[in-house]
Formats: C-alpha cells, sequence, structure tokens
C-alpha cells in the first residue's frame, strides 16, 4: 500500500494485489475505489468458449485503449488509470465525454471506460475509427467500496437513460454460437477492430477476452522504437495469437503478412538504434489535448514523478482550437541503456 | 554438485558456478576437468574492440555448433557437453576425426571442440559448409586439474603436430583494424558463417565474440516449431543483433530480408500448432551417426534419464553404410504444454 500524491489529492494506492484487495485499489478520505479485475484471455474461440462458460454471454466490443475507473469525490469526478493513479489527463476530459448528470444522481457508482485515441498519454495504438483526439467508451459499472460490477441490464439502462457513451454491444451468444462469432471476429479482423469481451449473464462475473488476428500485428508495428523495450514475450504471444487465429479461421498467411511482421520488428528497432545514436537516448513522442492548461502542467509533473525526472521531456504546451496542447516525450530507458552500452562497444553474456 | 552417471560412468558435476569452479566442470576418479567459461559479445566491432581489447588478439572462426570438452581417461577418450555431461553421440565419433596419437602423447591435455554439422542431436543450426554427418573443430586445449587455455602459439603448434581439425584462423589483428575485420565479416555474412572468437594474445585471457548479421535470421529460421520453446528473448536479441550488424555496416533492410524474418516467426509457430492440434505434443526430429550400435542404445537411455522418459521418442536405428543411424524425437515441453492449454479453450492472463 502506497501514499500518493497527484495534485491536491493524496491517497492510499494498493500497489499489489493483498488479500482480496485488487491491485490498484485505492482509499481516498473515505471512499474506496475497487481495482479493475484482470480478465483471461482465450486463443481458441470454439473450445474456449465452450471451456469457460457454462450460461449465455454477452459479447461486447474490445476497445483498444487504456483503462480508467472514474468517479465522483466530493465535488469533483476523477478518473484513475489501472493502477490506480488518478490521471489528469483523463480527469480533464471526463466533461467532454461524460454527462456529469449521471453522477448527481448516482454519486456512489463507478464507471469503467476505455479510453482510446491517437492523442492519448499512454498508448502507442489506438481503435482505426477514431482519427484524432479520444473518446471514452463505458463498457462496466461499479459502486463505491465494492467489488464486483452492476448486472448487465441495470448497466444497459444506466447508459441509455444518461446517454453515456459505450463500447458496441453485438448481443447474447450461446455456448453452441461459436460459428455466429468466429464470423463477428473476422468481421471485426477486416476492420482492424480489436475483439471481444464475453460476459456471462450469470452472478459469477466470469469474463473472458478474445482478439483478432491483424490486432497483433498492428501491436508489434505501432510499438515502433519502443519495440526492444517491451517484454521480450510482448512480441512471442502476439505472433502465437495471430497464428492460433489465423488456424482456427483457415486463413493461409500471405508473403504480404510475412513482410508486414519482419518490417515492423526490423524498422522499428533500426528507427530507435539511430536516434539512441544521434540523441543519446530512445523516446517516444506523445500529444494530447488538454480543457485546462494547469491540467497539462500537472500532467507533466505527475509524470515526472511518478518516471523520473529525467525521463520525461515537455515538447510544447499551446492553444489550439479551445484546448491546451501537450506534446511530450518519454524515454524508453531500458532500450537507452542497453543501446549505450552497445553502440559504445559493450559486451554481453547470454 | 550432482552425482552423474552415464552408461558405467559415474563422476561429480558442478550444475552451477561455485566459487571459481565454473558450471559444467567435472571430477571424474583423481581427473577434474574445468568448465569452459562463458565468452561475452559485443554487438558493435569498431568501438566493441577499442573497448574490450587493450593489445592485437588472435581472429578465430566461430563454428556454429555445441561445445565440448575430449580427454583421455584410462583408457578411454571421452566428450563432455557444456553442462559436463558425457555425451556418447560425441564420445562415439571422436575417433572419426581425432588422432587419438595426441592422447597418447599429452594425456594432461583437454581438447575444447565445437561439433558441427546436419546430423548432430543437439542443435539445429549447422554451418553451410558441411553438408551431411558433422565435423569436428578444435579451438582451445586446457590442462586436465586447471582452468584456462595453452597459449595460442602452443595450441597451434599442436594442432600441426597431431593434424587436429580446427577452426580457420583468420590471423592477428589491432584495435584499428576494425575495417578489415568488417570486410572479413561481411564475407562471413555472404557465405552465411557464423562469426568471430576474438582472443587477446597477453596473459589475461581476454575472449570476446561477433556474429554476422544473417546468422540471426537463420538461427530464428532453424528453429521451426521450436520457436514458441526458446526464451522470448531469444528472438528479440537476434532482431537486435541483426539491426545492429547492418546499421553499422550500412546495409539497408530489404523487403525480402523482412519476409524471410516474418516468415521464419509465423511458419514454425503454425507447423508446431498443426503438430500439437494433430498429435498432442509438439516434436523435433534428429538424426546422427554412430559407429557403435551401443553407443547409441546409451544415447537414447541418457537422453530418456535427463529429458525424462515421456519426452524422447526412438524412431529409427538401423546400419547404414558401416554407421548405426538412429533417429530420434524430442517432445519440447513448454510448447506442448502451453499449445495444449490453449487449443482445449484454456485461459491466460497476460
Amino acid at each position: 500500500m502506497r501514499l500518493t500524491r497527484i495534485g491536491n489529492w493524496e491517497y492510499l494506492r494498493f500497489n499489489h494485489k493483498f488479500k482480496s484487495l485488487l491491485e490498484g485499489t485505492v482509499s481516498l478520505d473515505d471512499t474506496v475505489i475497487w481495482g479493475y479485475p484482470k480478465i483471461g484471455r482465450i486463443l481458441q474461440l470454439d473450445t474456449g468458449i465452450a471451456a469457460q462458460f457454462e450460461q449465455p454471454f454477452w459479447v461486447e466490443e474490445k476497445i483498444d485503449g487504456y483503462n480508467v475507473r472514474i468517479f465522483r469525490h466530493h465535488d469533483e469526478i476523477l478518473a484513475l488509470t489501472r493502477r490506480g493513479y488518478i490521471c489528469p489527463f483523463t480527469t480533464d476530459r471526463v466533461s467532454d465525454f461524460i454527462n456529469t448528470a449521471f453522477f448527481e444522481a448516482r454519486p456512489d457508482l463507478v464507471l469503467c471506460v476505455e479510453v482510446a485515441g491517437p492523442e492519448n498519454p499512454y498508448n502507442e495504438g489506438s481503435p482505426p475509427f477514431i482519427g484524432e483526439d479520444v473518446r471514452f467508451f463505458v463498457f462496466d459499472i461499479m459502486r463505491q467500496g465494492q467489488p464486483g460490477f452492476l448486472p448487465h441490464q441495470e448497466k444497459r439502462q444506466l447508459l441509455e437513460t444518461y446517454g453515456l457513451p459505450n463500447v458496441a454491444l453485438f448481443g447474447k451468444y450461446q455456448i453452441r454460437d461459436g460459428k455466429a462469432l468466429r464470423d463477428l471476429m473476422l468481421q471485426l479482423d477486416d476492420e482492424g477492430r480489436e475483439g471481444i469481451v464475453m460476459k456471462e449473464d450469470s452472478a459469477q462475473e466470469k469474463r473472458v477476452k478474445y482478439v483478432t488476428g491483424r490486432i497483433n500485428v498492428r501491436d508489434i508495428q505501432v510499438s515502433e522504437r519502443g519495440i526492444q523495450q517491451l517484454p521480450a514475450e510482448y512480441v512471442m504471444h502476439r505472433i502465437l495469437r495471430l497464428v492460433l487465429f489465423m488456424e482456427e479461421n483457415d486463413i493461409a498467411p500471405t508473403p504480404a503478412l510475412y513482410q508486414e511482421l519482419g518490417e515492423s520488428l526490423i524498422a522499428g528497432t533500426l528507427d530507435a538504434i539511430r536516434q539512441c545514436r544521434e540523441q543519446h537516448k530512445v523516446f517516444r513522442r506523445y500529444r494530447c489535448r488538454f480543457r485546462q492548461r494547469a491540467n497539462a502542467e500537472l500532467m507533466m509533473r505527475s509524470l515526472r514523478r511518478l518516471l523520473g525526472k529525467g525521463q520525461v521531456r515537455q515538447r510544447r504546451l499551446s492553444e489550439e482550437g479551445g484546448f491546451a496542447v501537450l506534446e511530450f516525450e518519454k524515454v524508453l530507458p531500458r532500450t537507452t541503456g542497453l543501446f549505450q552500452h552497445l553502440l559504445t562497444g559493450g559486451i554481453v553474456f547470454d
């Protein structure tokens, strides 16, 4: 448990799972916001739904963004990242996307939201249907001070009543609907979308995720300079997911796919090496739009505190179309350290 | 330290480094054979030789095989693997490649040998210039009961006197000879050879290895079905080595290279998944030629003991051109376990 301070907020944050308290659980004055549980992944659809579900399940779109929990605390509406940090960017933008009448009526509830789009401070990838900025997609509702989620119908009702933006709902499926789900996945794959989350329509809150084939190649592509910074399993698992998806759906690999994968791996590494040779560090650039300039400044302070002072570099903060647009760079520390060592003739044992 | 029994041999084997005793050190009756030390790797040639060496250094070819130490014990000549197991295959074949008069004259010495070729029981890759069977390449000489190596000239003298097969010697280079070494590396790269080991011509036994770019793609290709079995770093490090080699030598990546890399990763994984679906296990096949049928049988017993009974499967053992030809398969246990779990709809958290 860590005392965490971001701007004027000071609170306790569980940085590890502790008994039933999930990682990312936060205690702020008398408010406790439960961590968002990890969702397991299947890599085969037909056998996966048969093995994982006992009842019919709802199928919702899985959005390629970052997971936040949004809640009301006194007079403020705050957004917590998965690990339980208050995010100045997401908090700044809540009122652009979420009808705050929801929290006036139901201050006891917590919205679980995927924030996605090209202009965000965390993710490299973003859904192909978001051309700029970000969008919010509610996918679950929790209660303050409690684990677990509102039942599906109650959630849908609230989303509708308050006109909250939400993930696409593809409907309710049975365990025998593997074929229909595979058709849905092939369509999402064609459209470059990430995949689905399946939620059993029962009291046990069983959830399982499953992604399309192409998103795995895209995940590797968008890593760009960061490819050698990721855990090594990142790439190998995605290749495995891709191949299992293709094999189950009888899609033969093509030379174009091979080339695309090979290029992502080589070009990202080469780009990082060149930057390290020229600038002695490897950076990734981010850009995001704030309503309040003060929140952009808080975002920078917060990132510096979290990642280390020399690891974040502000490139620009200026007004543009009603926004304070922040551009900054994060150093990729492992890549930078390893590449500097190697470029100066350092030795490795393996 | 482990008591190790292979056939009629029983001995102590250091399965971890212990003080100055390297991993793979072996104590057999009154004979101690020192472990072969790990050699560090540079990934940049020009800065690497400047950073690592203080004196001129000998440059020898690095052969893509497995490392054994060959020594005389009473009336037998035995071969130890890197980890200190007596290898029935290598032991069986010593007299085909090594003039045993060497050990009659110098029973106190240990030959450090790379065994390489398509028909070997351990490695997937092999040098392009070995079309069948294996070959032995002496690259160092140690003394029984002592760490360290004979000096370069003494080694060369013995190799010549006894006509021992050895790795190519490319000559003595200075720290300022980066350009000449890069030309040598480009030639080895063209020929599909692995690289070089540089050995400082001084008392401190400083050694450094450096490999060509293409060998990294080849390493991934030859992994075939085993690609998901390897440590995840295996692939990412090889991509890094490849890209650093290309960048230092101003070689631009081509679509053909991208395609080759992408295909190796995808095709190997797909092949392993298909085999697991059909046979419920993922196997790799090996073939090697023995002089004595009893040694082939001992090899199988020894592999079963080392890897586990169900993990090795003999496919064939028959006479062919004066050899007892053994074909066997090893199960890839991690890949098999993971793929079985996933194919039957199992869930993973990541």
